[in-house]
């Protein structure tokens, strides 16, 4: 290529790069929204305070050490070359003309869409620990998360650890963020137990509904915008004809699943609870955009749709088994990024991806669970030994929004929410 | 051109294309919000599931047919040459460099702007049927709408059949999509009927006060934003200086008229009704946008201004008529997309293109009227026979959230909105 | 350079523009939600109707004559050139080809960037005016400020007046969009006093509590995400190696100062009040977001984190300063903007900017306060002789949104507001 090409190619990648990375970004707007809308009202500006700090949380741990972990490992390794300290560094013009192409993007556009990716894998935990648990502990568990938990599994396979020697596929992260997230969430869950009034004794169990749709519903159409960002992002490059191609590819099928998911979660939940329940509608959009995210790119657009449908038929089940098992998890995220993620892990098996295997996916799988599941449980552990993970019984029935923030999410709205 | 340089305006165009494809696609949530904020708190759920559902639908249907349909047809036919199948194909990079140039952006990523504006279209709909529809009932329409009807007339625009034969100019759809959805809305409110207290039997007109009025400002906000892939996108090419240079005057046109609109119904609302009345500035905001939509780039900033504060005069009055003639729209969608997306089409020979001609834009907004109102007026009549369209007094008068979604959208605040 | 390549660099330049307009056009969401999450329900539908009011008039008036006196300037002068009518104008492909690169973008795309950050600025002064002040005065003072006073400084800067040969840096706008809008904002308040019932004759402060979290938080999404724009764009070129690395370093910056800021005013609320305060956390990530604007590039990401983090620390201390001086500012915007601003323009000397001088630095910071509160102050001395800056007693108890506006903003909710 001429050095122009290069140049002109260099920019446009890192371009792109960047306007993916904002729209993952985002995606922690619609996390926050998702969370705030399906909570009581009076445990909303704890939960949205969460969600905030989550995301600077992540960001600076990330560039402290989590970035370094995770693109500092060896081939097929298990340790990162370095815990520490590798600097966020940008080829120079000289550089990326002698590499001839091969460097085609800002080593800095690579952070910025790296980092919001662990701000989403945070976010998934949040959202199955609200209304219950402190949220200094929630925010010390997020310190280890995004410094340590996340990377180390990430480099194992997108740092070219052992992971991907063994030939796991992970297009865009159904397993590395979103069973990841939801492996930590689940240990959360199962040390913190269910809110009050959740599961009676005689063994009924209560709705609690959300304080607010709206914020749900804006909540998803943000994620799902964002999810092109994520998924689109993740092809790397668009600058030649066969990237662009793959990355238009990739809008359509991410766009494709999530609407299979959302309109097979919408039909089932009407024929399971005789209502277009739309809190499942919603769910059913982000499990099929969960279920496209392992291999968004080996599809045609009804094949898309159709992954995401059965994302959308396993997340309702999932949601009413996890209520069986009295794992409490007020939006559902455990069903929704944990559940649908392994099938989106499987489902590449499918896909023609010729480098996929079903050995290769359960090693993903399992793995990625075991680790994360096991570190955050020990983590969660300590924490709950040493500063409590949940509130007082009086603070959880006032909710938390005046015990940990001091303030009211609608002071002059909320009536019986307690 | 060399090999290379098409490559990379290739890869450029495409992902222009995909970032306003995403633009648009995020207008289904400004949408939503809009009409969220401006209905009752006991329909809001409802609403939203409306809103979230038609999209995947939309999605779903125009995958499976729509874009055959509409981009299938023979130049200047009324029929297409196919009703399904027509896949979603990118061209080889072999013969994308054959063509020169002329096949300069990936077909998905066509497809995918496509497929975010049929889904605007239907949106259009939901609002004035809003507070009184049959949830299902809305959805059974909106497969024929975004599967059938919408292509259909898309086709014989934007697919070369006979409209566009016939001279009929519309840039991004103020014709197309925006009249289109709202002569479906039209055909659904006449046999629908208003709300229950809307108009007395003594003549008088109540105001129905939307709940929400954070959620109509920030719809607007939304769709305001959508509206610069919307039109900005419909350039279909950037990777020149001519094309660039089109495609930025018609942000900027855009938003002149936006603003125009805004300024126009906020001031004329003031003169008639003795305040600033915010749903009507949104409204104003809104017709601006859908005023310069069928021809954003023959315009000056202020010619575009002027456009859209024509459009927000009319919209204030349209909203006025339509109350009068008891045409109950709770969103003024009738009168924003189609009474202002008239008035675009026709201001479209004042603009100074030279394809424009009266009787070429008559036509256009005569077939597309009569065709989408009488085929949808069809559809709704077989769907009320049949499944029923309009939900009982009761229901009506609890609100159809709780009837047809089992979830109130505010289950905490709401008063005496019932 | 090839004329192919300026070409497609002029294409993927202007679109870059573009983009990053859209993201700053979407920060005018992100206030308008921000300021109505931060007011009481009553005064909700007004401080929306200022927000979307605000835009329009702002893009209008620089349309009409705020771009000709920004960028009509001569260099090192103090006056425009002309005060109206230099027309928005592209260069055509030849005179594009003929500049040899020197002319690398659309200048529709120029005014489209530089028009979004008028509205900004006005942006910043509706929130620390809000649920006292007359609505048509507050936008007779944004035509004014947008047209005027705001063109005036910018062209002393980024119009390449004096401030500009005086050696004052301020890459996008730490001081002239930020503390000019904090200026502006600062003398409206001082003429308009605070709240009834803020500070009491005994000299207590009472916290008045913002109706709606959620908003907030949304807010602070959408300012954080348009964020990426307002200094992303300002490296106003993406298309070579080493601009595409700048523009990658602003966005990692940016997103660390946010971070930054947000961490640290949670972590000294928690330490001043006692809890985790979800406003002060807000205010903290845009605190961090001010002070990076004036020199985003000069960093790394660790450089970038503890000067947002600083803004972050300051932010608290402001607000509460801002209170014990009866200030009252209900979403602390001159605190955020002004304050922090300040503490942006004055890091720039940290930053290894070689071209920032501390003395340049004071007299940028001067030169924009002085001139923006005394003809603000003026200004609105005219405004209030003449039609009034501040509702009625009785209106101002009752809320300005029925006497304004004439709507409820939540007309079945709002409780005790009141």
């Amino acid at each position: 290529m001429s050095p122009e090409i290069i140049e002109v190619k260099y920019a446009l990648d890192t371009f792109y790069f960047l306007i993916s990375g904002v729209l993952v970004m985002w995606m922690a707007a619609g996390f926050a929204m998702l969370e705030a809308g399906l909570v009581r009202a009076k445990n909303t500006t704890e939960i949205l305070t969460k969600n905030v700090a989550l995301f600077a949380i992540a960001c600076t741990m990330y560039l402290l050490m989590g970035y370094t972990i995770m693109y500092g490992g060896s081939e097929g390794g298990i340790l990162p070359d370095a815990w520490f300290g590798n600097a966020i560094a940008n080829a120079t013009a000289e550089e990326v003309l002698a590499s001839n192409g091969d460097t085609y993007y800002s080593g800095a556009s690579d952070f910025f869409f790296q980092v919001v990716f662990v701000a989403t894998a945070m976010s998934i935990v949040s959202g199955a620990v609200a209304e219950r648990m402190k949220l200094w502990a929630f925010l010390a568990f997020a310190v280890v998360m995004t410094g340590f938990i996340y990377p180390m599994q990430g480099m194992w396979k997108w740092g070219g650890g052992f992971l991907d020697a063994a030939g796991f596929q992970d297009f865009a992260g159904s397993g590395v963020v979103h069973m990841c997230g939801a492996a930590a969430a689940l240990a959360g869950v199962l040390l913190l137990g269910p809110r009050k009034g959740k599961y009676t004794a005689d063994g009924r169990i209560n709705a609690i509904p959300g304080a607010n749709m709206p914020l749900a519903a804006i909540g998803m159409f943000i994620l799902w915008m964002g999810w092109f960002g994520f998924n689109g992002g993740s092809e790397l490059k668009v600058s030649d004809i066969g990237e662009a191609n793959a990355v238009a590819d990739v809008f359509v099928n991410t766009n494709a699943a999530a609407c299979g998911g959302l309109i097979a979660a919408l039909i089932v939940a009407h024929l399971v609870f005789g209502k277009a329940d739309l809190t499942m509608a919603v769910n059913g959009a982000l499990a099929g955009l969960v279920a496209i995210t392992a291999e968004p790119l080996n599809w045609g657009g009804i094949g898309a749709t159709v992954i995401g449908a059965v994302g959308g038929v396993i997340v309702v089940f999932a949601v009413i088994t996890m209520d069986k098992m009295k794992i409490d998890d007020p939006v559902g995220a455990i069903s929704v990024h944990g559940v649908v993620g392994i099938w989106g892990l499987l489902a590449v098996c499918l896909s023609g991806n010729e480098d996929a295997t079903l050995i290769g996916q359960l090693t993903g799988i399992g793995v990625i669970f075991v680790w994360t599941f096991v570190t955050s449980l020990i983590v969660w552990a300590i924490i709950k030994a040493t500063m409590g993970i949940r509130v007082g019984e009086q603070e959880e029935y006032e909710g938390v929004d005046m015990s940990e923030c001091g303030i009211e999410a609608y002071p002059e709205f909320a009536g019986s929410g307690k």
